[in-house]
């Protein structure tokens, strides 16, 4: 992935220097390094972020302070405002995902702004913008705070990018360590293990109905797909269980 | 969608009345209402949720809570326990994209673990999921706190809820056919059964690996995601296997 495909996190006019901090912990969990500040209103640096960044200096040190949002963004291709509400714009809407995508596709710098904490970007912000950002959420509870929204954004920009190399959706990952079902012959050695069990105590009786019994027996022990450490210990429960109580019951 | 479409948060002994409030804001944002609360450390109601939910208080006044994880779970048919790191299980690892698509294409109660603040999940804990969930982050910088993940759960479960009104990514077709997975505490009532007829044939010794074979057997039984047809007819396995040779044998 090269450097370009990581958008530029652009905080206009925060708040807080704790939310600041929490939004450059957000994105590094993803990532993403490049933290832009458009006319903090407690100045920078600010004494609170850095607690609140749990260890993501890196972000904060590297971050850099703009008089203005066009300043912020000059040197960017892709520009994203993030708002709760689409009001009544006439750009593009995507949501977190669709901006992800976007990021990955289009070459060139993207720079993705978050407005102040209370108030949302103004117009002249969103005007920078050729796609407005809006995540949906529940219409009758509104209440994402900046860090989450910039979390939201950063981990879809992380999920789309690990897909377009793998395109898989549930994650073939780890599944390396999970052992492919057991062959066969070794499935039917635990089948045909219980049956030696079962059959001297009557289980397949009457015998009209042994067959469809067999079949339901086969079918419950196949549908696990399980590996074959997970059949030995099976085979190891039936042993044990061929085996008479221990003395001292 | 219908109401059983919706999982379950469950905050395995939550240390934070803060974190407990400020997850219940995180999943209200996306529709989502029920917690379950799992022994919070500084037990229930706490004062110090209420003012970090901003709002979210009907998930709080309706939250649950439990004195143990398989309590919480024992009416859910899906169980996925978040961790951040692989452990060497044996379970499918799903990213919360991989989640959220499996609630929506898998019909029964859904249930998401998330371990306490500091140390996750325990082991015991992650036994009786079927499924791990995994945010994967940047690995020289993972700092997700609790209502974090349990906001890019609660968005993803959204996001895709929106998608799959128009195109299924994991294909429902013939699920209708398919019965979900048995409750969990019908499966427990296997996993016991199981174990009542082991225990007194020596299975779990020597008892310093007792712990570890209850949990293997656990796992193989889990694995399988048996429907409540399928744990009836093991349960009357067992009971065959507990009764005598026919006579004439």
């Amino acid at each position: 992935m090269s450097e370009t495909a990581r958008p530029a996190i652009v905080l206009v006019r925060p708040q807080l220097g704790e939310n600041i901090g929490k939004a450059a912990r957000a994105i590094l969990n993803f990532g993403l390094t490049e933290m832009r500040l458009v006319a903090p209103r407690d100045g920078w640096p600010n004494p609170s972020a850095g607690p609140a960044a749990a260890g993501a200096d890196i972000v904060l040190d590297q971050a850099k302070v703009f008089d203005t949002t066009a300043q912020a963004v000059a040197d960017c291709q892709h520009v994203y405002a993030t708002t709760v509400r689409k009001r009544g714009v006439t750009k593009p809407v995507v949501g977190a995902d669709g901006a992800a995508q976007l990021i990955h596709a289009e070459p060139g710098r993207h720079a993705i702004l978050f407005g102040p904490e209370r108030s949302g970007l103004e117009t002249e912000d969103v005007a920078l913008a050729r796609h407005i950002l809006t995540v949906p959420i529940n219409p009758e509870f509104g209440s994402l705070n900046l860090a989450q929204a910039v979390i939201l954004v950063a981990y879809e920009w992380s999920r789309l990018g690990r897909e377009s190399v793998t395109s898989a959706l549930v994650q073939p990952t780890a599944q390396e360590e999970t052992l492919p079902p057991a062959a066969q012959d070794e499935l039917d050695g635990l089948i045909g293990h219980l049956e030696r069990l079962l059959e001297p105590r009557g289980y397949f009786l009457p015998p009209t109905r042994a067959e469809a019994t067999r079949r339901t027996l086969r079918s419950v022990l196949t549908k696990p797909g399980w590996n074959h450490l997970e059949v030995r210990t099976l085979r190891g429960i039936l042993s044990t269980l061929e085996r008479d109580r221990h003395p001292k019951d």
